[in-house]
This record gives C-alpha cells, sequence and structure tokens, in this order.
C-alpha cells in the first residue's frame, strides 16, 4: 500500500508523551489556582458564525483568522477568549450572577507567518471578572495577584508584574493637548525597550506623529520616571491636580498598589512601570504585562487590564471588567528553550508496573485493583516477553516502581517491590506495598514543573 | 453603535456554569480512571494536513468533514481521536515505548445533519492500547473494565457491555461460503434491534444480498443464541471444528470472558453477544457496544475494539492495538434529557464567599488566603453593594458558606460563618473555620455526577 508521510503542521505543537505530562501539570496548576480563586470553568466552542465572531471587524488579527465556508456558512475559528466571553456574557446576561468570574484554558488560532517560537494553534489561559454596571477597583489587584500565586506555584521565581494605569497616560498626553495623538504616541513609547530612548524622541518628532521637540522632551521625562513603586508614585504625584483623568488614574494605581501587597504579592514582584500602555483600546484603567527577568527578551509572558465595554458590540449593557491572559503554548515553548522545565518531575505514565511471573493473570490484576484503589497509577505488564525486556519498558518509561510477582510470593501472600532508581527491592504485603509506594512517589511528585534557579 | 445578535452555532454544545461544572467533573473522573491504568495523556492539533487526515480516503465520513483552504494549505478539522493517534505513533513511532497506553479526551467535528441530540462540535474521550507487531488478548478484556469502573464512578449503574469477536463472525460466515458477503450481512444483521427478525430474514434473501433461505435461517439461528455467558458460549461450542478462524474466535472470547471478571467486571455488566459486529472494516477480533439498559434506544455509549494495524497508512510496521470510546457530549446530552444528572452536586464557583464588613480589605484578604491555602474555594465579595444583595449572590450560586467579617469579629480574631443551606451561623477563628468548612464539603461533595436511580 502506498503510504502518506505522517506529519503535523508547522506551527502546531504537538508533544511527546513526558513533555506532555509537563504541559499538563502546568496546565494543571493554573487551573487549580484560578479555582481556588472562585472562578467557574467555561468551555466555549472553537468555531463561531464569522458575523459574531468578527463583530468588532478590522484590524491586524482579521487577516489571520482561520476563515472558510461549510455549506452556505460562514464560521471562523476563535483567536482569542475574550470575543467568545463577550459573546457568552451577553448571550446569557439573564442567567448570570454579576461579578461573572470565570476562567477558561484553550485552544485559539491564528495563521500567523510561521517561524520559530510562534504558534498558529496555541492554548491561552484567561480569567476575567465581568461586573455589571460597576466592578469595584479591588479586582484589579486581585487578578495579577492570582498570576503571581499561579506562575509561583509552577516554580517560577524570577518575574515581575507591570502595572500601569491607562487614565493616567490619557490624562498625562491630556495635560499636553496631545489627547489625538496619544493613540500613536504610546505605540510609539511601545518600542523603548526595542530600539532605545533617542529613537523614540526622533519617531515622535517625525513628519507622521509631528509633536514638537518639548513635547517630546516631556513624554520622555515622564515615562524616563524609574525606582522603587513609592518613588515613582511619588514622582507621580508631581503631576496632580493639572488634569482630571491623570488624578483618577493616580488615585487607582495608588489603590491597586496598596492592594497588591495585601493580596501577598512581594514588593519584588511587582513594579509600577509607566512605559506599559498595551497596545489595544479597550484598556481603560489599570494595565499589566509579565515579563522574565533573566529572559526580557521573551517580552510579555501574561498581559491583560481593566476595560470598560466587554460586550458593546453585542449589547447595550455596560459590562466592565479586568482579566489577564497567559499565551500558555509559547510560554511552554520558552521554558523548554530556555532549560526551565524540571526534568526531575515524574512524568511515567504509571507509577508501578506489575510483571506477572505466572501464566494465570488473577494475583496480579488483584493486586493492580487494590494499588489503583490506594490511588496509585499502576499498569500490568501481561506481554509474552522477555524478563529483561519487561524490565526495560519500566526503565525507559521511568515508571518508579516495579513489583514481581511470582509463585513465591503469591504463596506467601507477597510482593517484591523493586524501586528501579535505588534498586533496592523488597518483599511486602500488599498494605505495605502500598504505604512504601505511596511514600516514594510523595517524595518524587513534590517537584514543581519549572526549574527557576534564580535567586 | 448597532448590535450583532450574540449566537452561539446550531449543533456546538455551550453550557452554563453550573452544567459546565457536571460536565467537567465527568470528564475529570474519566481522567482520573484512565490514569490509574497507566495510561499517558495526548493532545494532539485540530487542524491537519487533509492529506494525512484522510489518507484512508472514502467514506461516509468524508462529506462531513470540516475542510477549508488557508493560503493554499489544504486543512481539515480531526472527526475522530484515532487518525490523529495513528498519525501519532507512525511519526514518533522511534520514541515510543510499547505498548503505548494513551487517552485523549479532546473535542473532534462532523458536519452532520443538525438535529436534537445530534452534535458537529463534540468531546470524544478515547483509550487505546497499541502494541509493536503484538498484543496480548488479556488487554482486550482490561480496555472494557476501565469502562466499567469509569462508568460506576461517575454514578452510572444500569449499563452493559456487550461483547462479540470478528473472528467468530467473519470465522461463522466463511463455515457458509459466505466470506465475500460478510460485509453486507453483518450491515444487515446490525439492523436486528430496529427492525425485527423477520426484517433481516426478509433483507437477506433480497435479491441485493441473495442469500438462500437456508443460509438466512442458519444465520438469524445463529444470532438468536442467547442466554447467560456461559449458556452463549456453550451454544458457540457446537459449531467448534468447523473452521479454523471460527474457533481461534472462540478461543478469544473465553480467554476475554474469564478476563473481564477477573478484571472486576460483574456478569450484570457484560454479555456475550453476536449481535455485535461493529460496522468498520478495521477490528478483527474483540468488538464492544455499551448500552443504557433504560434507554436502548439511546444505542451505544460507547464502543471500540481490537485492530489489526493502526497506522497502516501511513508505515509498514504493524500496531495492532484495542481501543474503545466515549462520546462525552452525546452522553451528557442524553443524561440531562433523561434526568440522570445530580443536580444535588455542588457546582457554585466557589466554596466561601467572605463578605468584608470594614472598609479596609485587609483582614478580608488575610482570611481568604488562609482558606485557600487550606484548599478551600474562596471569593472575596468586594462590591460596593447592599448587605443584601451580596447574600443574594452567594445564594443565586449556591456557595454554601458565606463568612462575614466585621470590626467586632476582627478584634475577636474570629469570623462569622454561616452555612447557606441550614441558616446556621457560628463565630470561629481562622482554624476552626476551616476544619468546619472542609468538613461540610466532604459531604456535599461526595455525590457522584450522575444520579442513576438503577437498582
Amino acid at each position: 500500500m502506498a503510504k502518506v508521510q505522517p506529519r503535523t503542521l508547522s506551527g502546531f505543537m504537538e508533544l511527546l508523551p513526558a513533555r506532555q505530562a509537563q504541559f499538563d501539570r502546568m496546565a494543571d496548576t493554573l487551573k487549580k489556582t484560578y479555582a481556588l480563586y472562585g472562578f467557574t470553568a467555561l468551555d466555549t466552542p472553537l468555531i463561531e458564525a464569522s458575523e459574531v465572531l468578527l463583530a468588532k471587524g478590522g484590524g491586524e488579527t482579521e487577516k489571520q483568522i482561520y476563515r472558510f465556508m461549510k455549506g452556505d456558512t460562514d464560521l471562523s475559528l476563535r483567536f482569542d477568549l475574550t470575543v467568545p466571553l463577550a459573546k457568552y456574557v451577553a448571550q446569557n446576561y439573564a442567567n448570570l450572577t454579576f461579578p461573572f468570574r470565570r476562567f477558561q484554558i484553550g485552544k485559539v488560532y491564528r495563521g500567523e507567518r510561521a517561524q520559530r517560537g510562534r504558534f498558529r494553534e496555541f492554548y491561552q489561559a484567561d480569567i476575567d471578572i465581568i461586573g455589571d454596571g460597576k466592578l469595584d477597583i479591588s479586582n484589579e489587584a486581585e487578578i495579577p495577584s492570582i498570576i503571581y500565586k499561579a506562575f509561583t506555584a509552577m516554580g517560577l521565581k524570577r518575574f515581575q508584574i507591570r502595572v500601569n494605569n491607562r487614565k493616567i497616560l490619557n490624562g498625562f498626553y491630556a495635560m499636553l493637548g496631545l489627547t489625538e495623538k496619544s493613540g500613536d504616541i504610546m505605540r510609539t513609547v511601545d518600542k523603548l525597550d526595542k530600539i532605545g530612548a533617542e529613537k523614540v524622541a526622533a519617531l515622535l518628532v517625525s513628519e507622521e506623529i509631528g509633536l514638537s521637540q518639548d513635547q517630546a522632551d516631556e513624554i520622555l521625562k515622564f515615562i524616563a520616571i524609574k525606582g522603587s513603586n513609592a518613588e515613582v508614585l511619588s514622582a507621580l504625584e508631581g503631576y496632580r491636580g493639572r488634569h482630571e483623568l491623570f488624578d483618577l488614574g493616580l488615585d487607582e494605581l495608588n489603590t491597586v498598589t496598596k492592594y497588591l501587597s495585601a493580596f501577598g504579592v512581594p514588593e519584588s514582584h511587582f513594579a509600577v512601570d509607566l512605559t506599559i500602555a498595551r497596545g489595544l483600546d479597550y484598556y481603560t484603567g489599570t494595565v499589566y504585562e509579565t515579563t522574565m527577568l533573566d529572559h526580557p527578551e521573551i517580552g510579555s509572558i501574561c498581559s491583560g487590564g481593566r476595560y470598560d465595554n466587554l460586550a458593546e458590540y453585542y449589547t447595550d449593557k455596560q459590562l466592565p471588567g479586568v482579566g489577564i491572559s497567559i499565551g500558555l503554548t509559547r510560554l511552554f515553548f520558552v521554558l523548554e528553550d530556555q532549560g526551565y522545565l524540571n526534568d526531575a518531575l515524574n512524568t511515567a505514565p504509571a507509577d508501578v508496573l506489575i510483571l506477572p511471573m505466572t501464566e494465570d493473570l488473577a494475583p496480579a490484576i488483584a493486586l493492580a485493583t487494590q494499588l489503583r484503589s490506594a490511588g496509585i497509577r499502576t499498569q500490568i505488564h501481561a506481554e509474552q516477553k522477555k524478563f529483561k525486556q519487561k524490565i526495560g519498558y519500566a526503565d525507559k518509561l521511568a515508571i518508579p516502581y516495579a513489583v514481581f510477582l511470582g509463585e513465591d510470593e503469591i504463596n506467601a501472600g507477597v510482593a517484591a517491590v523493586k524501586d528501579m532508581k535505588t534498586g533496592d527491592q523488597v518483599k511486602l504485603s500488599a498494605d505495605e506495598a502500598i504505604a512504601h509506594i505511596k511514600a516514594g512517589l510523595a517524595k518524587l511528585n513534590e517537584g514543581l514543573p519549572i526549574l527557576d534557579k534564580g535567586e
């Protein structure tokens, strides 16, 4: 028979089993953390009517969308989890209770140019809190604190959540009479890390944007405000009283900073940073980006912010919210690429491999049933293979324990339990074996998915 | 602003939060059960190159496939999890260890005619064991025993796994000299439940299939063999010695039946059933279907079998396997529709809602942190709303506990913990509150996702 070459599309991540186990541990940590903060899980379709998904229309994203006809229906694959959330909340408004806290971890699709570390199918892991008409400022501190807890629970140490407020930026540009140009300015300032202050200044006074040298200087002076959070906030006080929106933004930033500490985020892990703007127009208050301190070149691994109108394309209801998104597939790629994955993690498909040494499998099955009832992941190796091959199977898969069950053991009511790492072998009753194996596994499973040698 | 009507495509399941929690509990039960049996989790792309996905080509399924161009690439959405598995195993053969045991729970796509209870996007939950060249018969008993455990762990009681062997059927038709017509015959016999024996007999002797009356009678006599498993197996012994393949199949069925008991499946939950054939040509040994005893009209809720060549379209390697698949979305729909979902299950987004009664949120946040560290899912209600509205929020979401934290409580180092169901309220220290709440939750979370009143 003629064969088709099996292959996976470029830009689509497909992992070998041990790597998949590491990915799943990270995703599980996120799920558990999000759940501990009272977020409910949602699962929305990957396909939506194009008319609904692209209600907002336009923009860079539209070109990347996987859009196609099925019969005479115009369909699109979701490109983020925010638009489906907006649709969901507008559609189910009467059946939801607000503030509505939801998390979603799911695949999204963008037909980007294929290049290393860029994915066309990738997981996003989002949390959002949606209010009905109003939403308290404290939520804007809780959201990044959840990210702090989640990353820490994964084992990541050297990261920083950078916080700013769009009202401060918009208020500041209003002071300079530059409200109409603020979009262009923010997009330019966003390049600061990449191209440096001088080139940003040159762009600002270029014909395209057209600021005066004084205005450009004021802007560069403003975004050059650095230091501890207290120092930055204090420097910002110097601008107070010149514009209402700015003052409101500064109040909000003060409150968020105060609550971030209360929510348990140490000063080392968050920074007020006036260069953070977030491209999207719909953010209206606090905005976040998260960087790995030792790998700033990677850019933000987790971003989001406060918005006033989640679902304005679908409903007249005012639905303000705050949310944050982790690009999980890209983060996993970066962590693997930079050597952050903890390969000591137990990624075996089973904790125990039982090797029956008798033709009758019944005693092996009975023991397996006992181990599984105790929560121990157990395989029986019942293939007609040589002993060496069976042990090799446990070895290759890094299964921590092998259990031998021969006539002698069965008659004595014991099993021979071998620690595959140390080679130690002991004969134990089923109950003793369970206790012995569970103690060993507890140690093995202590490890976190990320091994951050920093600090 | 003109609004777009928010809607979800027909044939796509999108659940409200409480229902989603029930669905997720079912999926989690499957994941846990599969993992306990030593299966590794896989996650393959939803999109594949059409050339790869449709290597097998033809058939009913092809018309239903979501297939489209992106740029000049011909893409298709997966329509099951078996073809992606075949691709994965062929592609990663050198990096896998056999027998390879994998589970995958993921969405698949089929553009079926939209009708009630039929889905175009739906979850399949599959397990497969793939051998390299050979695979022991005991796997053919372990696979359905895992399904028995999984369904039982979900709370389902009145179901039966029906087992047959394709070698018995093929051997039987060979005895009658009907090998070439066996496909047509099996498809006709498959209609027995729906149209009855008389109509099946009429179809068999019709011009299209063209059997003699004697042959049709032999077939109807054969598939009419009923009774306990021992009775059916004993009746089959009467055919032994007439065809090698039949004899081999009967040996296999005897072995699988014996091991099914050893693997812990009670006689009440499996039945040797000679009418089970499974449409797909690639099954070569044991085949399974699973029916709900009180709802046979629903058809099989879990099917599969033994095959000799998983990946023949991609590789020359002989990769025999055995697998089974649950159509999870359809099963969930049926369970909801038939009133099987356990609505007493704790589906709230949080276990505790803290209501801070002071302006400073710090004490509430500190308490929330303690509860979360103890594994209790906790929300803080920090909105500027009336007390009644806040309690209404806990009520509507069925959050089991509300915790009030005012000046008095803070000064006394306690919190007022209210059981929202009984209305009982007690003042407790943080540690006492944790113990109190955990004891209550343990009871609440005892329930299984399915409430099967049968038996």
